[in-house]
């Protein structure tokens, strides 16, 4: 730590929200926070490096917000309410201009979600940024990855794709929409919903490593296999018209970053779960249904077969 | 997250101890963790680069223990009983060597502090560590930063400059002395120290940027000044050897990556501290004392003035 980090931690705790729960926020050796009695703590860590998990050019506003973003996220998969956060931002040179708009879009997400920011660092290093976020969840409550039956329906939240999308837009050189681009650089996470599905979903996950991916994770955590309908897959309007049906599905089924919910519940447990998701304000599909064995099956809408050429987003490709 | 990541997280996850208050550690989306009652949570998180916080050549289990050692010891500036840490990796690419290596030094440390490993990712990137680790503190017995006061004598634990000293010897391009360098690869967190510091020590920092840095952030937290006597210091028998008494002098005052507690308390407490320290089995020394004013002076041991050439371990150099 040195005489300039020292002056971007101030650029930050200046601008940084309080909570009661702080008792002792950005500044000492650790941040000092006081849980609510009776609950468990929720805590997820994801780390963003520049060129793996941003393009390099990305606004610095934008990976702020998809920093914080994508730990809410891991939250929202739980069901808990989030609270506090940390990080930990590497930069080639302290350059002030790129935390100012950095911390915009970091605080503009945890000022909606009523995150307090309490601590973390500043460090020289290749551009990198590490959170850390905690929540809260009733004990007994939380959703978990294990707990899918046969039998039981499977859900997703909003529409995916879009991010995959924009990613291969990128990747090809080519400007990326800007309604594609936009979810690939602030993805919305759904913590109201994750709240909401409390006591109703049998398992939840948030779709990062892409849909087939992550489904695959709830049946390894389950001990069950999945049947996946790739054309109830949602999609957005302008991925439907970027895109011809057959490469839409592959990036649908396998693309990443999208950042929604997949979930499963039993059946009779439909409208409880139309209700949970008006009340978070964001549409669900119906996407397939859990079965026994281990492996995801996937077929088109008219029943015939169907498979994807690759599953998910390989970081070490 | 890909196939590679999953395998490098199952290398970790089944080498990961647990502890009762945690209901669900690695696998899921976040980890599930059940604060003790009554207790207030202590976090911190600090990021370790190759090159900017240890030479690249480090060994990985050193790199490991240093990751989590740095974090610990800002919950022993606090005064806190650390309890769950989550990591994140990031590596150029997945080997399964280093990372078992990495493991190796981290999870040693790990378990003499009985903190278990609940979470975080692993991904691609220049070689970086970040680590959050979170502890418990009984209300109101936090050890600050803020707290000094005037007339409060200084104190320091165990011997300060081996880890500069290492680092000196490393840019210099010549091998380092090995007791220096196992100072600057494997920092032991005063852990216990700084639990039986609390309801005595005023104020309490750990020193990672350098004793004068480090005693700074005290004066400005506390509005206070500090008066150092330089060759108070204590030094190990390995860098009175390796040293002159000016460059130690230097290095003792300005070198970082010590991990030793500094911390003050009124002159009345000098039995208790000794006692508490004695209890931790680490040495304590009174190296100066808390005066008026906002600044640090410096003298020798005969009285002399001295003053550091510079101050603290820029990062942003």
């Amino acid at each position: 730590m040195g005489v300039a980090e020292f002056d971007l931690i101030a650029r930050i705790r200046a601008r940084a929200a309080t909570r009661g729960d702080v008792i002792l926020g950005i500044g000492d050796d650790a941040a000092l926070l006081q849980p609510p009695a009776g609950m468990q703590l929720v805590v997820a860590m994801d780390t963003l490096n520049s060129g793996v998990h941003f393009p390099p050019e990305t606004a610095a506003a934008d990976i702020g917000w998809k920093a914080l973003a994508v730990n809410l996220s891991d939250l929202a998969a739980m069901g808990a309410q989030p609270a506090w956060c940390t990080l930990s931002l590497s930069l080639p040179d302290a350059d002030a201009g790129f935390v100012d708009g950095f911390v915009d879009g970091f605080l503009e997400l945890a000022e909606r979600h009523g995150v307090a920011l309490v601590g973390g660092d500043t460090t020289r290093g290749p551009l990198s940024v590490c959170v850390t976020v905690h929540g809260f969840v009733e004990p007994g409550t939380a959703l978990r990855r294990a707990g899918a039956r046969a039998g039981d329906e499977i859900w997703i939240s909003g529409t995916v794709g879009d991010a995959a999308a924009a990613l291969a837009q990128w990747r090809a050189g080519r400007g990326a929409d800007a309604a594609l681009r936009s979810r690939l650089d602030r993805p919305i996470p759904r913590v109201a919903l994750g709240r909401a599905l409390r006591g109703i979903a049998s398992s939840c996950i948030d779709v990062s490593d892409g849909v087939l991916a992550d489904l695959g994770h709830v049946c390894e955590a389950s001990g069950i296999g999945a049947l996946l309908d790739v054309d109830a897959l949602p999609g957005s309007e302008a991925l439907r018209l970027a895109l011809d049906v057959e490469p839409r599905r592959v990036l649908q089924a396998t693309g990443g970053d999208d950042y929604e919910l997949c979930f499963t519940a039993p059946p009779e447990t439909g409208e409880a779960i139309v209700r949970a998701a008006a009340s978070a304000d964001v549409a669900v599909a119906r996407i397939g249904r859990i079965i026994e064995g281990g492996d995801i099956a996937t077929h088109a809408a008219d029943g015939g077969a169907w498979s994807a050429p690759g599953a998910g987003w390989i970081h070490f490709a």
